[in-house]
């Protein structure tokens, strides 16, 4: 294991979206250096066989290792679902993925009990967060809600006005009917509506309603995950540094990247050939 | 060649989106039986370099050719973009795709030569029609906008309302800034907003814009080869057959394939690995 708290974190994705989970780290662990690779020429993973996936999984895993990072985040929904047995038993090093932290904090959140999940068609397909919830805690019910249309808005960059609004409704509206109290943003690409969709929730189920963000419970259980092991970087005079490799440089790179990290001061990207 | 008109006509696409294109050969050749190919499993073509689609395509061909068809009708952007030369070059039957038809009918509706195409952001980056349109025509200019939510509207079959209406006004501004009399759709899943595009550019650009659907007119063309080459089928008693073959089989595939089709009574998919 690389023990050096020095080292740099390694982050990956099938493509841009995890950078909305980078964006969360650097909020909690703003000395950290981090490695972000997506897997751009891949995206996305969601409709390929598990095996693929794992594979896919297993060489991003080698290209971090090779970066030296000290530990490893998935960013990605599916390969979080499908991949992280393999990883954990396969690397050496700390994994962390985003669907149990989000399971955790959902069910920490609910009075009720009742849980929806807002996710890609794969991610709620592949019952993962029911899974991961009902490992938790068997007093809960996962409601899982398709919601297709916000990854094209977000990478359009059309998260707020009406039509980011709409889509929230109707993707809201089974799950208002299914009573839920905490809603599960199960998408890297999410956190972009994250004000849109606690709006919308709000008038339709109610005040009491929680959001839960994958991309912020993930960043937070990392931070705890070091303060408890000893892996926190010391803190600097200047911010972590983020360097960016993909697999492939999507035309509009910089914009989407710009969108996701929510910062103006985007890194070059490197492309890589895994 | 397979001379014999009472062969079936062969279509494919990378997914089911190419299933408007039969829907308009249904329209004008109600006798001919069709055989559809859709490579689900390997959809999008549009983030692909073309070698590759060059080669998923020789393997679609090859498949319908098993099937002992008369024609192929190339019913993907993508494909009729990268590999139709290609496949004209190492087939030997007609080959007709969507892009020269489309581009055609726009040059033969314009009175102004400004032609506006809403295509994926793959077809509009690949300036398929711009190159289409200017060897039929120096005096015409294409102005070219990417729809990208277009897609995941349709396969959600959310085609009339607020939200299709919204996006086609966003698409549609550009267009209308470049004073285009004529805007081609340019990508399989538009015909399903046929009907909001027209209103909604007709309220912007004047009662005068006129939509090209490379659906319908590739099956116009279609009708024309076959009747000058005597290739149409006999006029028979029953509607001409359908038969699927798609290499994976979407979760939605019924209801997606129902919408694409405009038809409640869908056959039954065949899987078939390539």
């Amino acid at each position: 294991m690389t023990k050096d708290a020095e080292a740099p974190l390694g982050v990956f994705d099938s493509g841009l979206g995890g950078l909305t989970v980078v964006r969360a780290l650097r909020q909690v662990l703003p000395n950290e250096d981090i490695v972000y690779l997506g897997d751009s020429a891949r995206v996305p993973y969601g409709t390929k066989g598990a095996d693929t996936v794992i594979k896919y999984a297993a060489s991003c895993a080698r290209h971090l290792l090779g970066q030296r990072v000290k530990a490893i985040v998935i960013a990605c929904n599916t390969v979080s679902a499908v991949a992280i047995e393999s990883m954990r038993i396969d690397l050496d090093l700390p994994v962390l993925g985003v669907i149990e932290p989000g399971a955790r904090a959902a069910v920490g959140a609910s009075k009720t009990g009742r849980i929806g999940v807002l996710a890609t068609p794969g991610t709620i397909f592949s019952q993962a967060y029911t899974r991961a919830v009902t490992t938790l805690s068997t007093r809960t019910e996962v409601f899982g809600q398709a919601a297709p249309l916000l990854v094209p808005l977000a990478e359009e960059g059309w998260t707020d006005g009406d039509v980011p609004r709409l889509a929230a409704r109707r993707y809201l509206e089974p799950l208002a009917r299914a009573g839920v109290d905490v809603i599960v943003l199960g998408c890297t690409h999410y956190p972009l509506f994250f004000s849109v969709i606690e709006e919308e929730a709000k008038k339709m189920m109610g005040d009491h309603v929680r959001i839960v963000d994958s991309a912020s419970t993930v960043a937070a259980e990392t931070r705890d995950y070091f303060q408890t092991r000893d892996l926190l970087a010391a803190p600097r005079p200047r911010a972590g540094k983020i360097r960016l490799f993909v697999t492939d440089v999507p035309r509009s790179f910089s914009d989407m990247a710009r969108r996701f990290l929510g910062d103006e001061d985007v890194p070059e990207a490197e492309q890589v050939d895994l």
